[in-house]
């Protein structure tokens, strides 16, 4: 004990890069997840929630040559007798984990086997601005089936998914492109078997977004000077040979007959890109079949994001609404969303090629966004608070929340010391409470209570002038029996 | 490549003592869990949820005198420049988090401070039978009130949402005692200072449960013979010393006046045992106050569960329905929930004592509960299955699908190889398919569909007569435009 006294004190602090969430912000993201999950199970997904413990050997993260697990994962080693037990990681996404339950539980689960999954990954990753350690993943995935109608209905679902949480048509749009195609115009460019050439072409693709046509063509050829006056050695190659990779990228027409049309020139006679271009075509009719049309889900081979991992086709939710960024600008919010096919999940496991397809919605960007459009419905609303006038009349107040609860209505009595009024009125207001309930000895006396609208008085107390003042009264005194319609009433007028 | 071909492939295994959680059981959780945090909500209490991972410093589970953090946490040291970074680890339970976040955010926190948490916690314990390393809790806690009204709310709160989740009145029983009442029972046998006698004391009564009166006035005194032959030795007091013990643990009359007045007279003159009593006396009224019955929450000094954790009230929810145990036994459910006052909360912090109180609920008990009681509102039902008699008109299918959906009907085309129909009704009976469909090229060219209905089928052919048979058939002609409205009709007659 004594001991005790003379160690310092512990820090109250949450973890470097992680932080707490408190009240609206935690039930306006748990509301969204359900509405999403709600949106997976009518297609048929399977709700899957594995731990958050992984061994790193079934992670994959764990490189050969180090004693400690690769740095982007939280790990440690388990302490068994000889102190040397496996190591174990935090997972730091949703997609390694289902690679491993699939391979577990493959002779259980139905083939094909879809799934959704959300909940908190980890990184072990410097912390910046807005970018935290431990954060949020909505997954959902269709191991098993090759077929592109697997694809189709991904993009579909996530179409359905905006407009259940609440991106009115119109404001977003689904674009889908093919790895398959960026093969074909690869081969058509001679540059099928070299590896690096390949990768360097991969690389600087991946920078169309913020380079633009004429910066991929500079990249891809002698170099380029970027914006802050570094020059970046080019690929390398001659115009003729960047010609096709800026065809493909380009390649967006008015509709999707003629943006399959410019894909097929980009490709000539290569086989695998003539396939990935039937496959564009094939979604593009599963999804009209289905009454999704160009305004929602198009084709469109700018998109690039993740063409370097994802094996088939690839697609993005974009939100297509202007917000100001931190600058003061005009910009589109941007992607919410991404995903494509990957088709060698389960093969490290197993050794088996197991075809895959699946989407991950970044959970934070579109909460963001739907606060953005004001489409959360905030649970942010304080509590009906009533007052403790009489601290030998506790079974009084009480009574009242339970009449309001049973009502409804959401309501606490002050827990506090209730000596000074004042510093209950002060929690009310840090509260965001609407209405605050008052019975002293006189009210009681005479039957009635006293109902205070705070939202009311804030914006009188605010605004108003003195006959303003005295004409709205934000303070009613009632019956006591009508506590609870009174308090209705003016939440009602509140909404 | 070359290499990684060598390499062993990685087992496909959960962590000992970790599990995945599949469909139904994700979904059933959740579902309670909300509904749960809807009770919490209407009592005015608010949503946190803190990071999985806290300093070890905060959690307050390092031991001095050893390298590495106590064995019952995952904890690992953190890599910075130098290779010797902070001791982090997992959360092993809601409550040290909560003493966290208010002593860091104590400035902006209302006081007092309502806050209800709901997440996995993680053990780093050997796992046993239906003994996991990551389970749920559900925990609400009010901070910063003294006044035993705070215990009384938590209490009815507690009620409310074993109702609201699906336990009828009649199937539980909220127990309510004091630790101070005890306190007041060891003070009147001298045994107010020491400490070594009291801790043996308050082991002996945690066994109450087990033992029952007799095993614990045997235990206070010479020593008992336990079940398996072993003598376990005494505390050593007198008979007439055992005798207050007793008094408490078996003071429980007809009504709470009566209990109340047993207490009395177990507790002499102490102080602190009739501010215990005073304070039990007070929650039975204010509960009463409310409407809450000794039907629903009622004092019971023989509650013993953390009366050596906790300083003030205790309470215990228990389910008092009988269920047959492993071996066949009728016995009560028993326990789901647990709580009580703690006041030196957020103390290790900031030096300043806190009052606290607040209950948690054991999330797979209640769950199991639930079950057991019929009251999950399972979604273990699977989706309408669409099959594939043609691959070429996918779109065809996938319009139905689309269609079925549309209306609120969870439904899916099947993903797989079409080539065998009856893998295709093999993955329907997986995936606990009600109703299939089936549109062959003659189907198509007539304008109708084959609609099955698969739980009849399965009935049919598990029962029936071939005379049933034919009178009752599960498979049904319909025209292509009467899909939806022929499904819902089947599903509905299932429901």
């Amino acid at each position: 004990m004594a001991k005790q006294k003379k160690a310092p004190r512990p820090k109250a602090e949450t973890p470097k890069g992680f932080r707490d969430y408190f009240g609206a912000e935690v039930t306006e993201r748990s509301e969204m997840l359900q509405k999403i999950a709600g949106v997976y199970h009518r297609y048929g997904f399977d709700a899957l929630e594995s731990s958050a413990v992984e061994t790193v050997e079934a992670l994959g993260k764990f490189l050969p040559d180090v004693d400690r697990p690769n740095e982007g994962v939280f790990a440690w080693q388990e302490a068994d007798e000889d102190g040397k037990g496996d190591w174990m990681a935090l997972r730091y996404d949703l997609t390694a984990p289902l690679a491993r339950v699939y391979a577990q539980h493959r002779n259980d689960l139905p083939t094909p086997y879809r799934r959704y999954a959300m909940g908190p990954v980890w990184r072990n990753e410097k912390p910046g601005p807005g970018r935290f350690r431990q954060f949020y993943q909505c997954d959902a995935d269709t191991v098993g089936a090759a077929s592109v109608a697997a694809d189709a209905e991904i993009c579909s679902m996530l179409s359905d998914t905006l407009e259940t949480v609440g991106i009115p048509r119109g404001d977003y749009l689904i674009r889908v492109n093919n790895r398959k195609v960026l093969n074909g115009v690869l081969e058509a460019m001679g540059l099928a078997d070299g590896a690096e050439a390949r990768d360097n072409v991969l690389r600087t693709i991946d920078k169309f977004d913020k380079v633009g046509e004429n910066g991929v063509r500079e990249l891809l050829t002698k170099g380029r000077l970027d914006a802050s006056g570094a020059f970046i050695d080019g690929v390398g190659l001659s115009d003729a040979q960047a010609d096709p990779v800026i065809a493909f990228l380009t390649s967006k027409a008015a509709d999707a007959a003629g943006t399959l049309a410019n894909l097929r020139a980009a490709v000539g006679d290569s086989v695998v890109g003539l396939q990935g271009i039937a496959e564009l075509e094939t979604i593009a009719e599963l999804v009209q079949a289905q009454g999704y049309g160009p305004d929602r889900i198009e084709i469109d081979p700018s998109v690039v994001r993740g063409l370097g991992y994802y094996t088939g086709p690839v697609f993005e939710a974009e939100l297509t609404f202007e917000i100001f960024d931190e600058k003061g600008r005009k910009r589109q919010f941007g992607s919410v969303s991404g995903g494509g096919r990957y088709d060698d999940l389960v093969k490290r496991f197993t050794g088996q090629e197991v075809p895959a397809t699946g989407v991950s919605i970044g959970v934070d960007r579109l909460l963001a966004a739907l606060r953005e459009k004001g489409r959360v419905q905030s649970h942010a609303q304080g509590p009906v608070v009533v007052t403790v006038m009489d601290r030998d009349r506790m079974a009084d107040y009480q009574a009242m929340v339970a009449e309001l609860r049973n009502a409804g209505i959401r309501a606490e009595v002050y827990l506090g010391n209730p000596k000074n009024f004042g510093n209950q009125l002060k929690y009310a207001d840090k509260r965001n409470s609407p209405v605050a309930i008052i019975e002293g000895g006189e009210e009681k006396a005479n039957g009635v209570v006293q109902i205070k609208d705070l939202i009311l008085g804030a914006k009188i107390a605010e605004n108003a002038t003195l006959e303003e003042w005295k004409e709205r009264p934000s303070q009613y005194e009632v019956a006591r029996g009508d506590l609870v319609a009174k308090v209705r009433e003016i939440l009602e007028g509140q909404g």
